[in-house]
């Protein structure tokens, strides 16, 4: 590995650091800026998976049921962890069957028996950059499960890697693919809503059981050691695009932040586990609902927030506000004078389909039904794979770069700094150096 | 009058002034605290109304209505602005008719003659606090529309008054007593949702028309002059009372706020006005939606938003979340483990008719029926004098004392600073002078 793998505590340490949160050295000699990077195309792009958990049968499947993609590699650092659907799906592709590796060195081994056109890391948080950055400088491409990084420091060496070697890196922020993402995004570049003034963005989801109860743990540690929004990228990606964030229009400028007592988890470990059991002797640092503020150069605002504690129905928010309409998810809804009289929400079923058929976004026209039939959680992870291949095999551009991971992944150590320092704002790094104001704005994909 | 009426950009001016806002001298010889303030039993609550506007006809009918109430005198410094229903109202109470003043020393002159036990002050923001001092200062009680005063300097002014002449000063926060208001109340006492964690308050209500096209237009001096959230209380009152704010349990710590940019007024006024009208010629500076974070001493939070710009549906959002389970508004719903699995929200008519059923308000029970045969609004208003009247003639403390008042009003100028210094937490001041500790939390009033 380039880099060590952090720990939380040590992630907590340099979170908290004193010091500007915005400064950077210079971009170093050889490095170019990478807002609208093509790479060369690709006729069948070959993909190597690092960690295979509970999910890796379906998104092996998915990936399989594309045009111009391979899966060429898999690996795991313990075969023993490796999720049953992974074997069943793999028996089923069409041979040649990916490779395997296992192991402690099992990513290294990987990366130089089969040399990937683009590695997809679906490991635990701490390794995310790191592994990015190691498949970057083994020439492959780094499609990274949120978040890209966990410091600014790892963030900085992501994007800094990413110029040196001219590979993309995109964050495989998967919800800026929902249906109602797009349709939203499409309502808002067609100006329904006038312009923007305002946005909210949330992960709630309640992962007690998950994460206390199943085997998946490792998120744990970050609840002792850590206290912010340590996952913040779901909602705010898409809020992200529709205000062009990072792409000429506008940028985030600062963020506060505030975390709730941290209560929850040492409450359900006393009802649900046994006396001695570690989550019974935890420390819970980390606030049970996290509420943080962006001030964007232009002077708009996004509320965003994060809870995986609270016995809560699931929510991302989803609210997108301008001068004349207001959109929201969870329920989906809209109003404004661009769209009703502003004075209800256009929210029944029907009112729904009716948005539907005037503004559904051109992607999901084209895909949406495929994507349906592949992805069993609403779609949005065929489409972002899709697109991905898409982009590869012709040469375009992503549609997200490593500078828009980057921001919305500075969100978690941000807002560490602003909790421990009792609400100060802190300025967000301009991972651009600048060029984000000459950076196209995402189109509506055809 | 006592104090000098604020304008706009002086309000302005003292709520972004350099300095600590937490600050306050000791309390002066001879006043004492108020927190549990009884006042002596009246047989009969004399009142006297400033301000009659378009909703004073329904009040002066809600209170002749009231057992042991007597509206003894009305005032309005324009009798050409008399809304018509006063006159209508007037006429059909029963002799003896209210005494009527007019002219600019009518607040003065009625205070001399009739000598009311309690005024009810009903006029523009500039004027509530000062109008509060004066009626004290004549020996009757003050009942204020929101907010109780628009800087700190006129807050404290209000407390020490109030504990100088021993008089009660009660802000009308008169959405403490809507049903869902009462009802969550209810459920958190009892423990329902367990440990209190995180609140959500707005006022977010569309009010253009009523603001620039029609008379009422006083408020938009304030749009172009101040720029934070100008009107906090009607979401933010309720929380309070759920998390017992500055009543044994729990006070305001700091708060952080942001606002949007302001574009919506200019907009209206282009596209509703013609081109040479004031409110096309008027800079607006407040921003159209405003987003804070309290945080409180135990470490909530309360996000308080406000937007009377944006065509919106109505919302005070009237979100509190436990450990385990959480209370919303605008639609009414409710989950979490004490009340079903939390994975979806109880939201159905006929789900919130069986909350009703169960953890209904007992003042609710005794008043709401009576409240919406008088009350146009929901029954919130009624009910709201009903226990004012009730708790004066009894000798009761109110349901919310002066110190609540003033530290919820106190929001407007804090969020004025802490916009104007980019997000930097200012500190409330503890009007308590730290007595909050020891004040008894309102009880279920049955």
């Amino acid at each position: 590995m380039t880099c060590p793998f952090d720990t939380a505590a040590r992630i907590h340490a340099l979170n908290t650091a004193p010091g500007r949160t915005d400064t950077a050295p210079p971009r170093a000699g050889g490095a170019r800026y990478l807002g609208g990077f093509c790479a060369p195309p690709l006729e069948t792009v070959r993909l190597a998976l690092a960690g295979l958990g509970e999910r890796s049968g379906v998104l092996i499947a998915q990936l399989a049921a594309l045009p111009h993609a391979a899966v060429v590699g898999l690996c795991d650092i313990n075969p023993d962890a490796v999720h049953a659907s992974v074997a069943q799906t793999v028996e089923a592709l069409p041979a040649p069957l990916p490779q395997f590796f296992s192991g402690p060195d099992a990513y290294t081994r990987m990366l130089d028996a089969v040399q990937p056109d683009a590695v997809i890391i679906c490991t635990n948080w701490g390794t995310h950059a790191p592994m990015a950055i190691q498949a970057m400088e083994h020439g492959a491409h780094a499609l990274v499960e949120v978040p890209l990084g966990n410091t600014l420091q790892e963030l900085w060496r992501v994007v800094d890697t990413a110029e040196r070697t001219q590979k993309h890196c995109m964050m495989l922020e998967n919800c800026n693919y929902g249906r109602d993402e797009l349709m939203f995004l499409n309502m808002v570049r067609q100006g329904l809503i006038g312009k923007l003034l305002h946005g909210e963005a949330a992960y709630i989801h309640d992962l007690r059981e998950r994460q206390m109860l199943s085997g998946s743990a490792w998120r744990m540690a970050h609840f002792s050691e850590r206290n912010g929004n340590l996952y913040p990228t779901h909602g705010l990606g898409p809020l992200a695009q529709y205000m062009s964030i990072a792409r000429t229009e506008d940028t985030f400028d600062r963020i506060v932040s505030y975390s709730s007592p941290a209560l929850g988890r040492a409450a359900f470990a006393e009802e649900k586990l046994y006396e001695d059991h570690e989550w019974n002797r935890a420390d819970y640092n980390c606030g049970d609902i996290n509420t943080s503020i962006i001030k964007t150069r232009l002077g708009r605002t996004i509320l965003v927030q994060w809870d995986e504690t609270s016995p809560r129905p699931y929510d991302r928010r989803n609210l997108i506000q301008g001068t004349h309409g207001t959109l929201a998810g969870f329920p989906t809804r809209a109003a404004g004078c661009g769209i009703n009289d502003g004075s209800a929400w256009l929210a029944s079923e029907a009112e729904v389909a009716e948005l539907r058929l005037k503004y559904e976004h051109p992607l999901w026209k084209r895909l949406g039904a495929e994507a349906l039939r592949h992805d069993p959680r609403g779609g949005m992870n065929y489409l972002l794979f899709a697109r991905i291949i898409e982009c590869l095999h012709h040469g375009l551009p992503l549609d997200q770069n490593v500078y828009e991971g980057a921001l919305w992944s500075a969100v978690a150590p941000l807002t560490e700094k602003s909790v421990s320092e009792g609400g100060a704002p802190q300025l967000f790094p301009d991972f651009t150096r600048g060029a984000w104001s000459t950076t196209a704005p995402l189109g509506i994909v055809e």
